[in-house]
Order: structure tokens, then sequence, then C-alpha cells
């Protein structure tokens, strides 16, 4: 462990969030305090950013707006998606970051993302440590999908969950208003993992939730299903909510999204639209009833008026503490929350670190225990588990009516 | 005109909004403390109620609860979609809801709801006045459509255009931050008439808007609607934010969404989805580049959330106003809002009573000298018009993270 003295580089990677700019303002806010961080540099774009030669100085920003960035969803500096070759295969672009480290003496580099930026974030840490370039690395966790291995939650997560459980409540109340029955299936994020679709159970935990709910984490069978929608209309006036994960897959592990036909359809094309659709189309046909399908689509992910100010503080201090324990010489390593509870029995979040390998491409799922048997709901377990997350609001200040979301200047650094 | 002394029925009526049971806690509230007023009932499902002898004694709800009304989305006592056949085509139902009336000695009607309701609550009195049945009936205004002719602006229309411009402000920033592009369209409700989707401009004036803007009050051409996309994604790295209204008709007045064939479909069928689908994959197949269709389906009506304090403070107005104008003998007429603004400058607006066969099935439409030339875009015109309405927030307090909605008992008056 090394005290470095130099300039940090910090990225915003992979799919927005609610709160991943307020782990770029905890580390914004904790790097410009430090004597041995000597430059703040925001990258654009993440890697592609450091690529190019394109990090804007975070200092030239008003603090003011560093504290907006708490409340403003998606990536400020820019996102990426782009995936590092294995150093041993092709290290073109890693030479090119050396480079750029060298130049600007960057000595402190910190990566803000999910599974596949922890994977680059690691292959940077191990190429700089091959060739011996000194420079403290540290991840900081991102995700709504909530499925980064080794940390109870993950920053983005509870926003996103608090969310959906929001707007299923306010579903399930405009969905049974009339006299006739509707059904309604409600598609939700989460790629593999089910997290987020389980947070249609929070809505249900305040009585106004999904009646059926499907997790990737158990295999689909679509007539199963179409009989617990029936199961469920006859009993209440054919009205039924069914929450759905985009990563249902049958149990021949094939996307339920991709292989299911309606049978309206007699010339067998794949329907466009997304599963909620298809499964929509399904139920009319087999049930006869009035079916509505709704995709929670981007508004789920970066609905920021809906944060949980618990998940906005606990990515900020995530964000913060990365700075601090890189600058007391830990490198290689990411941050990750450890759940505890205080004296009075209170939930209470740590950060903690963990090697960086260990968190790069590997997926956390659902415990299979917190799913109901028949597969069409989830345990107590889980509202325990998520309950504490999405706790307080926390949101921008109104400007016109509208939030008034941070406005960075976008100084570039080597200009 | 009369003060009369009996009972009074409120019913609601038509889709839900974020804000139909604020003018319930409005009118409730008024007509609780009026002492003509012997008993305040609540049709369930509006006049399906009436006509089934189904409505809860008002009287025996928590005043705490009927408060939180005001911040719950939907219809509280349900809603109906239900046409009353001319009276003197069949006056089966006309006889009935008298039947019920003078059973239960209702001297006051309150119907809330939007053209059709006001075309049923019209019905109503004029049916009342030819058997002389004495019974002051007052409309209440609801729509997000923002149709309702006579009046300035309809309640709930406020809160669901800034639930639509928020949402897209968010959309904007999420969808705008890869360094590859993306074309959004995002569908929004409406009808026939383009106020709803007209607020994608508002997230416009912040900065984090929709780039192209349609309304139905235009006709749409497919042809002209890729070229501009084309234009927008030319100068701006494939990135382009569209807002479409539901209710877009070509020059032969037809529906987009039911004739627009995508060309991948070589059967020609009409494809599955809503109108942004269609589009999207009208863009992806002519243009080539990635393409999201986005629906704000139920959220952007029931999104409480985001109601606005204005809309909210209105609503519940317009219901106390609907009561004391009745009880000052008013009947035959629906409350409307005029705006005008006090000495500086500032927005002010004011109830006022109107004919109700002047409501009944006439829809005001976006004035045409508000759309641009192209009709791709709104006019300053509407920002002025709209921004008043947006203005506060007013949300049900938070309980375990989430909202706390009110919890009505629904005692039936006639058990």
């Amino acid at each position: 462990m090394k005290n470095l003295v130099g300039a940090c580089m910090f990225g915003q990677s992979g799919g927005p969030t609610s709160v991943i700019n307020s782990s770029a303002a905890g580390v914004f806010t904790e790097a410009l305090k430090q004597g041995n961080i000597t430059a703040v540099y925001g990258a654009e774009h993440g890697i592609v950013g450091i690529l190019n030669e394109k990090f804007f100085d975070i200092s030239k920003e008003d603090p003011k707006e560093i504290e907006l960035l708490k409340y403003t969803p998606s990536s400020a500096l820019g996102s990426a998606r782009y995936k590092l070759k294995d150093a041993d295969v092709d290290d073109t672009d890693y030479k090119r970051i050396l480079e750029v480290f060298e130049k600007y003496n960057i000595r402190y580099f910190f990566y803000n993302g999910g599974n596949d930026s922890m994977d680059t974030c690691n292959k940077v840490s191990k190429y700089l440590q091959s060739v011996g370039y000194e420079c403290n690395v540290i991840g900081v966790p991102k995700t709504i999908d909530n499925d980064l291995f080794g940390t109870d939650h993950c920053p983005g997560y509870a926003s996103a969950a608090k969310y959906i459980a929001n707007t299923i409540m306010e579903c399930y109340l405009d969905a049974k208003v009339y006299n006739f029955g509707q059904v309604c299936i409600i598609e939700i994020m989460g790629r593999n993992a089910g997290w987020l679709t389980a947070a249609a159970a929070l809505a249900g935990y305040k009585g106004l939730g999904a009646d059926l709910i499907y997790l990737p984490e158990v295999p689909f069978d679509t007539d199963k299903f179409v009989e617990s929608v029936k199961s469920v209309c006859e009993k209440n006036d054919n009205k039924c909510i069914v929450a759905v994960s985009e990563g249902l897959k049958n149990a021949e592990g094939k996307y339920v999204a991709e292989c299911t036909v309606s049978q309206n359809d007699t010339f067998g094309h794949a329907q466009l639209g997304g599963l909620a659709q298809i499964l929509a189309n399904v139920v009319k046909e087999k049930l006869g009833v009035k079916v509505r399908a709704i995709e929670l689509s981007l508004m789920q992910r970066c609905g920021a008026h809906l944060a949980s100010k618990t998940d906005v503080e606990e990515a900020f201090n995530a964000g913060a503490f990365a700075v601090r324990s890189a600058v007391e010489g830990e490198t290689d390593k990411m941050v990750i929350f450890e759940r505890s509870s205080d004296e009075n029995g209170n939930y209470v979040c740590k950060n903690v670190l963990m090697p960086l390998e260990l968190a790069a491409n590997t997926e956390k799922k659902v415990p299979l225990e917190w799913i109901t048997q028949d597969g069409s709901y989830v345990g107590d377990e889980f509202i325990e588990y998520a309950l504490p997350l999405i706790q307080g609001d926390a949101k921008a200040p109104l400007e016109d009516g509208l939030p008034r979301f941070a406005q960075l200047k976008k100084v570039f650094a080597n200009v």
C-alpha cells in the first residue's frame, strides 16, 4: 500500500441509474478535499474518454452543481459500453491508457459501474500492476439490476425498486377502477436477476401490488402462467396485475420474449414488442379478457424524482469511501456494502472493500428459497431485505415546477 | 333557483386522473359542512352505482382519509363507462334514477368527469327538470386530455402534463448518455387533442425536451416524419427524442396506429403494439438506427407522486365550489375555470358556472396557431399557457418509504 501523490481519474460506465451521479458527487467532493490529489478529472463516456484523451477538469465546476448531481439521473459525464480485450490478446488499449495516465500523472483511478464495468476496472488495474505503474484503482458499484457479487446490494437498485413499487401501487388503483375487468401485465428490467421485478412485492406489502410476480430465476411456463391468470381473474372480476421480468426464460433456457409466438399469427411470425405485449396477446387469445401491456422502460432506471434517500446517500458515501481508501493506499478493490443493525435494531450499511476480480462478471441472483414454490410470487424474506433500502425521499429542487438538474460546465482538462 | 334540503349524491366517471379524488375531497368536505345537505352519498362506479342502488355513506369516513383523497390517484369510489340512452328513445334508466333519488331524497347531484360524463350529467339534469323533480345538478370537470369545452383548463390535465414533462427530462438524460446514438419515440395519451403531448415542450423549455413533437391537430405524414428524424439524427450523433400523440391521424383522417404497416411484414399484417412501436419500426427500417419505443401508458394519468399542487388545489376547489353553488340554488351547470392575474401579474384561477349542455360532447383542441408551421413542435404560447398550471408539488405522505393513499371504509348507505 503506497500513499501516492497525483491526479485522479473518474469514469461512469454501463446503463444509467438514478444515483450514479450521486457516487460521482461523492468521488468529486472527497477528491477535491484531498491534499494528495493534485487534479480531479472526469472521463467523458468512461473508458472511451480516457482512450480519446477527453476528460473534464472537475475543479472548474460550481460546488452547487456538484451537490445537484446527487439528484440528477443518468451519467452526467456520459457513459460507455466498451469491452476491453484481454491484455495478453491485444494490449493496444492498455498501452494507450498507460500513456494517458503517465501524461497527466494519474495516480488514482475510480470506475463506477456494474459487472462489465468492474471487468474493465479489474483489467486496467491488473495491467497497470503488471507494468509497474503505480496507481490506486477502486471500483464503485452501480446497477439497478442489483446483481453484483459480494455486496449486500448495489447503489441504484433501491431507487429503481422504489420507482417500481410506487408505480405499481398507482397502476393498481388505475387498472382496477372500473366495474369491468382488465388484466395488466407490467414488464420490468433486471436481465437475468429478479431483484427489480421482486420489487412488485413491495407494492403488495402495501396492499396495492401485483397478483402474480415472475422472476427469471425460475423457468417460465406459459401454460401455467395462463392458468394462474385465469384463476386470479375468476376470483376477482377479471382484474389481475402481473409483474414479469424481461429476462424470463423457459425450461430450455430460451428467452420467453424471443420464442413465444402468439397463435393469432398463423404465419408464425415472431411478433414485435416486448415480453409484456407478447404475454398480453397470449392471455387475450386464451382467456378473451381485456389486457394491457405496460413496459416500465427507461423510466424505472432514470426516475430520480422517486429516488430513495437511503440509496442517494449510500451512493454518495460509496464514492467518497473509494477516494479515502485509495488515498490511504488501497488499490485493486471494489467498494461493497455490508448490512448490519445498530443497538436499536435499525438498518446500518457499512462500506467495505473486496478484491476487484471477485466482482467482475459474476451475477448474483434472488435466492430460490425467497421465491414461492409455484414460482409466481416472492416471500417475506424479500420484503425484509428491500424495505430498509427504499426509505426516504430525495429529489432535485423545483424550478418552474420541474426538477433543476445539475448543469456541468464540462471544461476539457486537456485543451 | 331554489334552496333545497335533502341528500347529495356524488359520482366519479371516465378515465382516472391523479386528482379526481381531490375533487371528491372538495365535494365531501363542503357537503358535510352544509346544513341543507342531510346526507352525503358517494356512488360506486358512477351512474352504475346509482342504477344499482350501491352508494357509500360518506359521513362514516374518517376525515383524515378524506384529506388523503387529495393525494390518491384514480377514482376511489370506482368509475364507469356507461352511456345513457336518450330519454325520448328509452327512459328506463332515467325512471330508475328518479326512483332512487326519490327514495333517498337526493336533492343535490354532482358528477365528476370528462366529455362523456358531462353528457350523462346533462341528460340526468334535463330529465329531472322535465318530470319536475327538484334537484340541483352540477358537473365537476375532469380529464387529463384537457379537451373540455368552455374552460381554460381541466383538473387532472396539469398533473399529467407535469408527469410527462418530468419523465421526458429524465428520459432525455438517459437516452442521450452514450457515445452512440438512439432514437426514442415516446407515445402520449390525449385522444384527439394534443394538450398532453404538447407538455413535451415544457421539458424542452428546461433544455431537456423532445426534438420533435407531433399533435393530432395536424395531419401526420409518415414520410415527412422520417425525414425530420433523419435531419435531427444527422445534426446530433443519431440522438433524437420524439413525442407522439396516440391520436395522430393521417391526411385521410385515419389513425396512424391503425393504418401504418411496417414493411418488414410482407404479409401486410397490421402489427401489434402501440403507435410508438409502429413508428419505431418504420424509423429502424428506413434509417437503420437504434430505436426505442416508450409508452407512458397508465403512469401518465395515475402518477400522483408527481401531481401539480396547483392542480390538486384547483380540483379540490372545483368540487367545493360545485357544492356551494348548488346549495345557493344553482343547477344544470358545470364548473369551469377562468384564468386571470392578480395585481402582480401572477396567475389566478377563478371558478365560474357554465350551462351543462355546452360542455357535453364537445372537444377543445390545441389552437393551430400554437403549432409550428411544419407541424413538428409547439410555440411559446403553449409554454405560457401550461407553465402556471404545473407549479408546486403535492403528494401523499410516506409510510414504509411508499405513498400512504386514502383507505375508505366504503360503508353502503342502503344496507
